[in-house]
This record gives structure tokens, sequence and C-alpha cells, in this order.
């Protein structure tokens, strides 16, 4: 990536100022929304409404249009009818911005007549020397500044994880999810019908910044399918791109057509390419998460033997076929512990004699002191355990611990665990009920040990096998 | 089902005397926490603690065996250790019971003594004239008496619902989830390893059962597959059967002879039997959850055509592609809206003009009041809409309601929709979060109205897929 490119994209992720057209004086409209998210952020750019019917917005001087702004203007946010467009890019490029988003839809999605204002649209920009992204998207999110283009996200670090979602509802989603999950972003980008800028730009740029280590790409349709299978083989050396293509199906590619009118080549085609450039593909927003959650938490994992634990609770014995069955319809082996590992299991749990099983019934142990810390650490120290899984309810595992000691408990056990090793260990929640408060602060402590939890088995199993895939085929690519 | 072995099911479905035996006099084991959990459950019936140790447990009398209590005792639940199994049996035969359920595990799933074992203790419940069912079992749960040999459970009506499962932990987490979900059940039971009673014999029981309109069935291996199949094919024809076959993997199946001593079939030839016979196939707790949830709420649904409405909060572009995808890959159709449907939504709401796709993307009418229930009056009143689902957020999609507020609009929108037609409804959260307490407050009112929610499109697609499968393959069947 060139540098006058990457500086073209950090006016995008780091303006100083943004102006917003398109805010309504005296009505709550999308502009206005985003203008008032602004605000209220920590951003510390200047923002600059733009209005020609008024002279202040939520107290804040308003100017009729960009180029009546008489500071410099690095970020146009773009909030006004299809039929105004043309004007406000042309006002743009008078003002010499570097980037505008427009949030406003009802362009190629609607047909010929908006395809072609996309062209007209897109042609200013290049005149004018700068970028436009959408029309119909929702922005950008870049932490490190504060900066939101669509709403007040709570303050949050920066992080390892870049989205590029050419829908907003996507973008808005994962970041949510993540953040509650613990996830923290680079930078994030939902770009829309793409006018200009298109993800294969994007993703050119994720694959040259150094905070950016995994990829989440949703798209519904590209204009150069051959540069982006090219760019994911070539990023898909360095990091992981988690690809969700929506319109996989026939029915589902006509509503792209009318979601970002995006025409769609065959789903079979893209999965056999996405395949051979070891683009990691995930079918729902759920797997998206799932498996971003696994390359968040689980490092390089390439393992494919698991330590299983279950049954804290009520004993585990269908559990243990459960967990089987599904692990292993991923690709997964639960084998036999070695004799060492029974051996050392035996040693220090009191019931000697129970046949130490691989899923191990935590059941027998559930109201001895302390054996949830012994089990971990003999599986630990197991070479032939590449991941530790746990299974029950949260608030079964920890029995009749009352919640001070439980956040001790949980603390002492897991955080010190990842101390002393670095074999990474899962949790995954029993089914049938949906999350209690407190099962969700548990799942924050297990977070800070770097323990993601799962909702399910199968959910788990899908996503541990898509990391571990990617990993393994990036050796094998590697090795040739 | 001839009379005697109904009677025989009755003795043990509605017991008027439970003797426990093996409740520890001082310390809590499993007989004691069963015992205790008994005796504090609503059951009018007698219970009598069996242990020579003592003359009282929690208060009660205490007898030094079975044959000991003066008075009839129909049901007895074992749960002393394997060495002492046969002599308790033969003290029940002396009795003279009518039911013996053997919590105590250790039998054929360790190996061939056990299994010798096992084939003795059904010798003595055939001369004794009594039935046995475990050992290695939890037992049964039958609201109509308050009666759970597990626990005590809430009261809770009883329903059409029955569960027939060899693992004690898909029982008590399938009722567990079930009565939280709004699920009643008819009767409950637990079988483990079967010495004596079979999945086959329960089978034939819920298949003559009036109360019981749906059954759920967990196996992990069953003594007469012949038998099982021909009765699947009867019961197919007039009640719904969810079949989870625990060990559907070779290492499964391997996991299975350690739990209850199953020894499994491929599972490739029963998948292709059960399909034969119409048996509803599920693959995990989940998938079952769900399943039954369908088959509770949406009647007998045979539909394929869609009306579906996302993006309350945010606008539904990436939902409507993703909820066609997910859809249309289990078979289901989201067909455009007929001119007269456009027509009434484009006079019943205000943004005429806007193009009324199918999936609805409600986000256009978030702000406006009443617009949901002009939505689903419509969409109830299309012919070619056979189910109607909405997308979102439980919280978003009633916007910035006060709870109070929102309590009266759920029913009055979905109880009065439901009191009009009979159309079924179904609601899916959007993924990402866990459910927050309100979340969980708005599903109870939902389901008064007779509509499940779902976590997810993929889980829900899954779920009504199988409802409409079996009731169309009974009608071919039929037909035939």
């Amino acid at each position: 990536l060139d540098k006058q490119k990457f500086d073209q994209f950090d006016a995008m992720f780091y303006p100083n100022s943004v102006a917003v057209v398109g805010a309504s004086i005296d009505k709550i409209n999308p502009g206005a929304v985003f203008l008032k998210a602004l605000l209220d952020s920590s951003f510390e750019g200047e923002v600059y409404p733009v209005n020609p019917a008024g002279s202040e917005i939520f107290g804040v001087r308003c100017y009729p249009k960009v180029s009546a702004i008489p500071n410099p203007v690095d970020y146009v946010l773009i909030s006004v009818p299809a039929s105004s467009i043309l004007e406000t890019l042309e006002d743009c490029a008078a003002k010499g911005v570097k980037v505008a988003q427009i949030f406003t839809a009802g362009f190629r999605e609607l047909g010929t007549a908006g395809y072609r204002l996309e062209e007209e649209m897109a042609k200013i920009g290049h005149k004018g020397k700068f970028r436009i992204f959408g029309p119909n998207c929702l922005g950008i999110y870049n932490p490190a500044i504060n900066f939101c283009s669509w709403g007040n996200l709570p303050v949050a670090k920066t992080g390892p994880v870049a989205i590029i979602a050419q829908s907003g509802g996507v973008a808005f989603r994962t970041v949510n999810a993540g953040l509650a999950h613990g996830i923290r972003f680079s930078r994030v980008i939902s770009y829309g019908n793409a006018c200009d800028l298109d993800s294969t730009d994007f993703l050119e740029y994720f694959a040259a910044d150094p905070d950016t280590h995994i990829i989440c790409l949703y798209i519904e349709g590209v204009r150069d399918g051959k540069r982006l299978m090219e760019l994911l083989r070539e990023v898909g050396k360095i990091k992981p791109v988690i690809i969700w293509k929506g319109g996989r199906t026939k029915a589902g590619a006509e509503v792209t057509a009318s979601h970002t009118g995006s025409l769609a080549a065959s789903y079979s085609v893209w999965e056999s390419l996405s395949k051979q450039v070891n683009g990691v593909q995930v079918e729902n927003l759920n797997e998206l998460i799932d498996t971003l959650l696994g390359f968040y938490y689980l490092g390089e994992f390439k393992g494919h033997s698991l330590g299983f634990v279950v049954g804290f609770s009520d004993g585990g014995g269908s559990d243990s076929v459960a967990a089987t069955d599904i692990f292993s319809s991923q690709g997964f082996e639960i084998p036999p512990f070695s004799a060492t590992t029974r051996s050392h299991l035996q040693s220090s749990l009191p019931l000697a004699g129970t046949i130490m099983r691989n899923p191990l019934d935590a059941g027998f142990y559930a109201a001895v002191s302390g054996a949830l810390d012994k089990i971990l650490t003999v599986l630990s120290d197991d070479p032939g355990v590449d991941l530790i899984i746990l299974q029950e309810y949260l608030y079964e595992m920890f029995g009749e611990t009352p919640w001070k000691e439980l956040v001790k408990y949980v603390n002492d056990t897991f955080l010190q665990l990842r101390k002393k090793q670095s074999k990474p260990v899962v949790v995954i929640s029993a089914p049938g009920f949906p999350t209690t408060q407190e099962e969700w602060k548990i799942e924050q402590r297990l977070i800070a040990a770097r323990i993601p939890v799962y909702p399910s088995l199968e959910r788990a199993a899908k996503a541990i096998s898509n990391v571990s895939q990617y990993f393994n085929s990036r050796d094998l690519d590697e090795n040739q």
C-alpha cells in the first residue's frame, strides 16, 4: 500500500474535523441523531453542523454549506435527500475536504437511475481529489480517537480487530456484541453501496495496518472479485479474515440487490474460491461473533485434541455423549487421558477408583473443595491436551459459593491458571435458559482471564474449528 | 396397549405411596436429596424413608426395610450401593410393590458383571410381579400429582408433552427449560440402563395416553430396534416424536457405552430408518427444545410461505438478507407480498411510496404509533402468508415505550391479534447479547399469546422446518 493511499485512509479514520450535513434544525432526523451523538461523545475534533435553514443546532453554530466553514474540514458526514447529493459533493470539492461519507440511501439499490447517480458522485470525488464511501452506509468507528459516525459508543480501549462491513447493521451489531464480550477494535467501517471505495480498498488498508490482526468482512457484492480473491490470499497468509457473505442463496441474493444494489455471483463459486485463499467463512452473525471470540481469545490455536470437563452440578453422562458427538463432528478428538494424567487426577482427587474418562464427569467432585483447580492444573500439564473445555451452567459450575467469594474464586482459579501456563481454556454454558445477570458478570471475569464463554456446544465447536482450520491451513501453505 | 399394562404404568406415574430406600440418616447423600425434595414438594401421597440405621429422617419415621412398612407401597425409589440392589429388590417383591426405580449407577456401563447383575434384577421384578426402571436413572415427573422423583419442581399445570429420556440430565434440562418457556408436561421419565422397562414400553404407553400429544425421546441405545421403528411408525401417524439420538458419531457412541451401557448401531442406518417412519430427528439439546417450542406453539403448521418483518430499531437491510438466506436454506419461501397486501400496507402506513418488500423493513415505521399492529393485521389477512415472523432485539421492537405501557402494548397487540385469527406468529431475538431480565419478561408475555421466541434466525429456521416437515410428511403418508 503506497504512502499516499495510506494517508487518505488516515484522514478517514483520524479526522481532526467533521462536518455533518443534513441535521435538521427543528426535528429529529438521522442527521440530527448522528450530530447529537458526535457532540455528546468524547471525540475531541471539531464538529460543524451544516444546514442552510438555521444558525444553530444543539447550541452549536451551524453553517449554510461546507464551503462556508472557515476552518479545514477533513470528514463530511452527508445525510441529505438523494436529490441534493451531487450539489453537496460539489461543495465538498470546493472546500477541499479529504473524505465524504454518504449515509443517504436510495441509489443503485433502486435501479439504473440510482446507479448512474452513484457514478456521478464518484466522478465528483475523483475530480475534487477526495474519497467517498457509501452511499447507504453508517460509516466509521475508531476507538483510538473516540470517533463513531453512527452513535455515541462507550469509551473503549483499542484492540486488534477490524470490521469491513457493507451493511451498517452488521457493523453496528458486531461492534456492540464484541464490546460486550471484551473484544476491542482497531477500526471499523460500514461502506454500503461502494460508489467509490470498495471492500478491496479497505482490505488493502487493514492488511498493511500494524494495529489490525484479525479482520471481519461482511460483503453482499464486490466490483472486482478477482482482486478481492488475490487480496484475501495475501492477507490470509498473515491475518485471519472472517468472511460472511450475504446473499448465499438465490433468494437471499435477490434481497442484496435491494439492500446494497449488489449483484452476486454464484455462492458455490464464491465458497470454493474463498476456501482456496484460506478465508474463514461463516454463515450468520452468531457464527461471525463466535469465531471472532475464538481468534481473539485462543491465540494461534491449531490443536485438535480436547480435555473436556462436564456435569459439575448434576452429573454429566449425556453431556459427555453430546460433547463428544458435537465436537467430533467438527473434526476434534476427545482421546482417553494418558496414564500419567489419570494417575495425577486420582492422586489429587479424593475419589480414587473412579474411572477418569475424557470427558471427565465433574459431578463426582462437585462438593470437593478445590477440585476444579486440581482438574485444571492436571489437564494443563498434560501435553496430549491442546485445549481445555468446561461445560456447565455458569452459576452451577461454582456450586453454592456466595457471590463475593465466587468472584475471588474465579479470579484465583482462572487468572492464576492462565498466568502459569498458556494452554487455552474455553467455557461453554449449558443450554436451555437465558443468561442471568450474575452469569453475565461471571462471564466478564472469565473474559478477564482470556477465557471465552460460548452459549452452546454446537456454536463453540464450529467457532473453535474455524480457528484451528485457519491456522492449520496457513501452516500447510507456508510449508509448500 | 392392553389394560393390564396401562395399569402398571398408572402405578408408576400416579403412586399413592413412595418409599425412598437409601437416604442417609446423618449426611446428605443422593437418597437424602430425593427424600427431602419429595417431603418439601406438594406431592400428597405417603412418603416412607427406608434405612435400617435409624428411626427417623427429616423428622419422618424411618423403616428398616420396605417390607416393614405397614401400609401399601406403590413406588420404591432405590438409591443404595450396587452391592445391596438384589437384596432390596427381593424385599420389594416380598412387600408386593408395584414399581421400583433404581437411581444407583455402576452396572452394565461398567461391563459384563454389571450386565449380569441387571439380568438378575429384571428376573426378581418379573418373579415378584413388579416392574423396574433404571438402574442409573432419575425417574419420574408427573405434574398432575406434583410428583417428581429427582427434585422439588415448581407446581405447574399439566400439558401435552411427554419426555422419554434415557439420560437423567436430558430429562432434567428439558423439563427445566420447557417450564421456563411456558411448556407444560403430561409425564416425564428418565429410564437409564433399561434393565427391564425400555424406551419401547414407554413409547407404547404414551402413544395410547390421551393426555400426550407431543413426545420427546432421548435414547442412546435400544434392546429391540425393530420394535422401536414399528412403534415410531405407528405413533408418528398421530403424534410427533422428536428424537435425539446420543452417540451419533463413532466417538460419541463409545461414550454412550460408559454412560448407559448402550451399544449403538450405525447412525446412518438409524437416521434413514427414523426418517422413513417420520421421526423428527434433532442433533442437540437446543434443537430439541426449539423444536418442542415449535410443535407446542405453532399448532399443525405445514406452511412454507413466510411474511417477515425486521429492523424495527435500526433498519433491517442485512437482516432481510440474513433472514432470506437462512430460511430459504431450510426450504422456506419469503415471496413478494401480493398487490392487495402492498396496497393495504401503503394505505394504512404513513410512508406511501416506500417499497413494500418481504422481508418488510420496519425501520421506516419505527417511530409511527401503531405501525406494528397495522403490519401484523395486514399480514394476518394475507392468505399467501402462512406464518408471520418478527425479528428484532425484544427491547428495541417496542422502541422507547415505558415498561408499564409496554406490557399493555404487547398484550393488546399480540393477544388481540391472536384472538382475531389463528395464523401463527414467531418472534426471533436479534443475535449478539445475553437476554436481559426485561426481555425475559416480554418473552413471558409473548408466550401467553402463544408466540414462541427464538434466540436466532438459524435456530428458528431449523425448528420451524422440523415442525412443518413432520406435518407435511404425515399428510403425504395419509394420502398414499
